[in-house]
């Protein structure tokens, strides 16, 4: 990611504030817990066409993407939930840090009390980067956070999603980002809470490799009419970020 | 395609006899009708590690599928199955043409009659290349036989995989081509009939382009976990077969 270590002001033990390279917004990080990916970069911009939206972010984490989509985005308000008291404490200090506390709120809950504290049927978009793996696959953390971040733990794919449908309004779209592996669990539920597929776009590494992420962009009532877009790959074959990923940082 | 017209023989008004670019293989086609597009070469090459299977293919057309899978796989026996008469006596002509008859057996059925002409749980592996369309989609074709082979109007998706499942063996393989566009229908009634797609290979014209079709391969009673295959595009930016396409006709 582009970062750059800044002066520590507020902060806890083990934290650091991050310039996230949009405009002047910062971020502070626990990296013994978990720093944000490139995951976060792609889903905030595909995501970004929401201008004067209610959104909200499932799982948020370190409030990444509810930075991103305030700068990519010009929302009317983003909501970021994140069921770890620490982490939600964070990111709240995060939103003070860049004084966007009327533009962001971070709230503490689970994706299964989310549609009760944020109201049925009010959002016009979501947004979720959730854990890419089932409680029982792979290798779990030892550290809780990371733990959280990683697996379905503290909520499986089927309450991120049936929880996204609850508070979108009728034609709301939500986005998500997850592994391929996944994909026909994520197709599956997307469908049987009436959040129908739309568009999808693969990630791959390189041109020429095997995608290891997909976006995903699902209208809330939508008609059945899935559309692939182009690939999007991370690097160019003689190293360094591709033109789109550049793009996507502004940087052209 | 790869194609080269010879003499006729055997053939009706209307009809031609193609060479069709692997070994000596030989197939009659009507063009008022519908000639085979690469969908049938990529597809073929997709379902090629079965040597010795027992292999059907649902809704065979003029019986390209089989003619490539015996060229390929070198199966014990192909059975293809076509729901129109003239056009399934058409395939059995190519089949003869070829002496091929004790590799090759063509039925006249329909998918929703197919598990009990062929034996339930009986095949090692399927292939189908389904009309892409559903029943209200577009523009219907005016011949028939034309119809027929693009539209949902003798089979449903759903009739080609219930009866997919219903004739595979346990452990089986299914093969799919399809277009982006019904991929949620395909990976939703895929699981539902327990056919669990394993992986996927997205076809695009070129390098850099939206996918046009979609292989899938799925395993009857498999776990769920989707590998989705590095792209592969037909042309290259220059003009001409890409490297891959050229493999695949074994001009390499």
């Amino acid at each position: 990611m582009i970062m750059k270590k800044k002066q520590r002001e507020k902060t806890d033990p083990g934290e650091r504030i991050d310039r996230i390279g949009f405009g002047e917004l910062k971020l502070i990080q626990n990296p013994r817990w978990f720093c944000y990916g490139i995951d976060a970069v792609l889903l905030g911009d595909f995501a970004k066409n929401h201008r004067n939206a209610r959104i909200t972010d499932l799982g948020t984490g370190t409030g990444i993407l509810p930075l991103i989509l305030y700068h990519k985005a010009k929302p009317f308000h983003v909501t970021g939930v994140e069921v770890q008291e620490e982490v939600a404490e964070m990111a709240r200090r995060t939103v003070e840090l860049n004084a966007l506390s009327e533009k962001i709120t971070i709230l503490k809950g689970n994706v299964k009390d989310a549609a009760s504290q944020i109201g049925r049927q009010t959002q016009d978009a979501l947004v979720t980067n959730p854990p890419y793996m089932a409680a029982g696959e792979g290798i779990l953390n030892e550290a809780a956070e990371r733990a959280a971040a990683r697996h379905e733990i503290l909520g499986s794919l089927e309450d991120f999603i049936s929880c996204a449908s609850e508070i979108l309004k009728e034609g709301g779209s939500f986005y998500m980002i997850h592994r391929p592996h996944r994909m026909v669990d994520v197709m599956v539920l997307c469908r049987r809470y009436r959040l129908e597929p739309k568009q999808m776009q693969l990630i791959q590494p390189r041109k020429d490799q095997s995608p290891n992420l997909f976006l995903l962009h699902c209208v809330k009532y939508g008609r059945p009419e899935l559309k692939i877009l182009e690939p999007l790959w991370v690097y160019e074959e003689e190293g360094g970020y591709s033109q789109r990923i550049r793009q996507i940082y502004e940087r052209t």
